[in-house]
């Protein structure tokens, strides 16, 4: 029998505002999914449990006397522990902030809980945001669902585990290099990185970067958009929001997939390190699709020194946001922090420059594929999860990798385009933990890919080499 | 007798829409104009006139036969000499281009003739833009047209001094410390900056950075608005680019002036040095005007440390563009230039990020005012036009100034912020030279400042105090 925390967010809502189900009865159902599987897999950490209690209970009567309801109204939401809320402990992964407790929710909680979300708790995510495994030294590591042993991706990885399990209907991630995508991938949840200002983020200590953005995470995408229609709007504080309408794509609209022209890519030419078994996974899940496709083409964007533009530019955002404690607090940062910050000081303002300059080329280039092609897909991730106390993959195939984020190259190469990128399941690797494909749309402020993403999605549910996996509870419980 | 030549943009369009003027005589009366006045003004400089002449004939039989005629149908159209034409010499004001002949247009310029505009010739700018003196050694000075001894300001100086002469109806410019709104000043006629993305540009070598826009100038708001329809677009090459809808904006709305609350500041809270003859004037003028709002309040925005952001950033631009030709052909290069890249090797990757976190937070900050208000006012130079041998202001009532550039410190402290800015003529300073305001509007995308632009503008027209200045072209005639 489905438990109300296994409905779909979509699902939830619509039977929320046809008082089939109340936000109370789905609130409690989320606590008692949490209080059985959270314990093995560390996913929601500070949680503020009367509040959201009596928030359903409101939540419920708000429903009874018939108001007007948010998009979200009644859903249980994870808020990634990077954003600020209100009364409630953000620590940002790291021990400087474990007691931390803001006075106000930052806007897109805020834009949440105006849509009727209630906050439930905090997902844990690493320091700072920094890596894609996500531990740290408040909360220790959070673990893969279908396999705790190994690591569940990050940064937004506390929120993919606890919509992989039930744990809560919506969770908030962001993503820099992959921070959405990767722990979609992993968990088997769908994870969107929106092009830069579709979802206003008033904090981003470097207002002109494309780098950081925030996005939606769901268990598919149609939930991914539910959320995103609540995340998204106009704010003059952030220098690349511009207005939007989110009614647009609030539901995916019907795509004819056999209508697309495909092109795909396992490595970017080479210069993304893809393990080989990630590689024959690829090629043979492309080969199973293309069919559906107008067309289907192997198409490589040109990268070159990509790595680089996003070593430094990176490393702006690290200088930007953490000299100050690495010069005050060095001691309590982790080695992944010390490590931008300390590549950003050995930068020239030419270095910056230069990087800048080359991730403008490549923009450019990058838009020029969609002439060719309506969307393209890579793989999201470079190797299978790896053991949680490992903090970083060093090397991919024997080859040993130049930096502890190069292994996220799939991801951040796409970041440094800023084109909306969105991770959907495509069944199971050979090591039983999801496989992943990431579909990349043309330009900033495309919304078409969402709908393609869910059209894709939609078709590959009806085969069982593709379908979307879902953990086994049983032997996460305590 | 007016002149066709003369006419506004707008009105010159409805006569050839209308029949009543042809593009063939309209053309000519901008070449007798040239012929008379240019010589002693030089700001037009590479011409095609063969070429105009037969698009002009062409653009006749278009009318005749009864076409679809695009907005800038049958006008002249004056190109910043920064902006690359197809098969008309570009220099961009550097002697190391000073035979480069491109062998395409670029956006704006194929924007603009396929809105039926005619390329007549490019206008004067200073090397590669550097500074607000549009001189060059390639051309030499444009000379401003109320006082050829003195600058007509920069860099979009060729365009301005077309516009106030009647050589051309219809000019492009660009702006990153205030050079559409500086040459604008001087010569009487409008430029308007912009916000990031509305008119895209696919050639800026950062393509994240908010300083260079592209932007229309006029005689007047309802001229720059005729322009801005043109140029204003999607593309996917500019980063900053989102959809737009011209239509929106080509004819500015009616504004109640008596409904808005406008703030002023005439120094930025003491940040930009201003002349203290401009000091006068701008206060004379704001006590003269302020009836006509609901309320006229002094509010100064904080701008510290804004000099030392702008410099940093703006020197990236600098790294990003001419370091090559720096180290390979630094004799070429002009002061100005040598002066921005020597400042950018100087600094460092943690200046560059130190300097854009306080741009992010200047920039906050900023959009904050406007829940008090509904524009700002400014003024936009900070001295009255100087002898064109002197190749910038290097000190205000005897304050050595910190830069060549730091004389453009009532525009530039607004290019920091991204808000969209418009320069409108306000009578004559004692100096028998243009006295303007700067009108700065909420936040990026907002195009109601050009309605309050065009609203405020109708209302000058009717005092003579107020009133725009026109030249005497007795005095610069041949």
């Amino acid at each position: 029998m489905t438990e109300a925390c296994d409905l779909a967010a979509v699902e939830a809502r619509r039977l929320i505002g046809t008082k089939k189900l109340s936000p109370v009865e789905l609130l409690d159902s989320c606590l008692k999914r949490i209080e059985r599987v959270n314990p093995r897999v560390n996913a929601v950490v500070a949680m503020c449990v009367d509040r959201a209690k009596a928030e359903a209970k409101a939540a419920e009567e708000a429903v009874m006397r018939g108001d007007a309801l948010g998009v979200l109204h009644g859903l249980p939401l994870g808020v990634k522990d990077l954003e600020e809320t209100e009364g409630l402990r953000t620590t940002y992964g790291s021990p400087i902030f474990k007691d931390h407790v803001p006075n106000r929710d930052e806007r897109n909680v805020a834009a949440c809980r105006a849509a009727g979300a209630i906050v439930l708790g905090k997902t844990n995510t690493p320091e700072f945001g920094a890596g894609a495994n996500t531990t740290n030294k408040v909360y220790g590591p959070s673990r893969n669902p279908f396999d705790p042993a190994r690591i569940c991706g990050g940064s937004s990885g506390g929120s993919a585990v606890a919509l992989a399990t039930g744990m809560m209907p919506i969770c908030t991630g962001s993503d820099t290099g992959g921070s959405l995508r990767i722990p979609a991938a992993f968990c088997g949840v769908v994870g969107f990185r929106t092009s830069p200002g579709l979802v206003p983020a008033e904090r981003r200590p470097l207002g002109w970067t494309n780098l950081s953005v925030r996005g939606p995470m769901g268990r598919d995408t149609a939930d991914a958009a539910l959320l995103l229609a609540a995340l998204s709007a106009f704010d003059a504080r952030d220098p690349h929001s511009h207005p939007v309408d989110p009614a647009s794509f609030r539901v995916p609209a019907p795509v004819d997939l056999s209508s697309l022209r495909v092109g795909y890519s396992v490595d970017f030419g080479g210069v993304a390190k893809i393990d080989k078994r990630l590689r024959e996974t690829f090629a043979r899940r492309i080969k199973h699709i293309a069919p559906v496709f107008k067309s289907c083409v192997e198409l490589h964007p040109d990268m070159k020194d990509a790595d680089e533009c996003f070593e430094v530019i990176r490393a702006q955002n690290f200088l930007a946001g953490h000299l100050e404690k690495y010069r005050t607090k060095k001691d309590q940062l982790g080695p992944n922090v010390v490590a931008n910050v300390e590549q950003g000081l050995q930068q020239s303002a030419e270095d910056v420059a230069r990087a800048h300059a080359r991730q403008t080329q490549i923009f450019r280039a990058y838009q020029g594929l969609y002439d060719k092609v309506d969307v393209m897909i890579y793989p999201t991730v470079s190797v299978p999860p790896f053991p949680v106390e490992q903090l970083f993959m060093d090397q991919i195939d024997g080859e040993k990798l130049r930096t502890y984020f190069h292994w996220l190259a799939p991801t951040y190469l796409i970041t440094l385009t800023g084109n909306p990128a969105i991770s959907i399941p495509c069944g199971l690797e050979p090591t039983g933990t999801p496989f992943h494909l990431q579909l990349v749309g043309p330009h900033q402020g495309d919304f078409r890919t969402l709908s393609i993403a869910h059209g894709l999605e939609t078709h590959l549910q009806d085969d069982k080499e593709t379908v979307r996996p879902v953990p086994d509870l049983k032997k996460l419980s305590v």
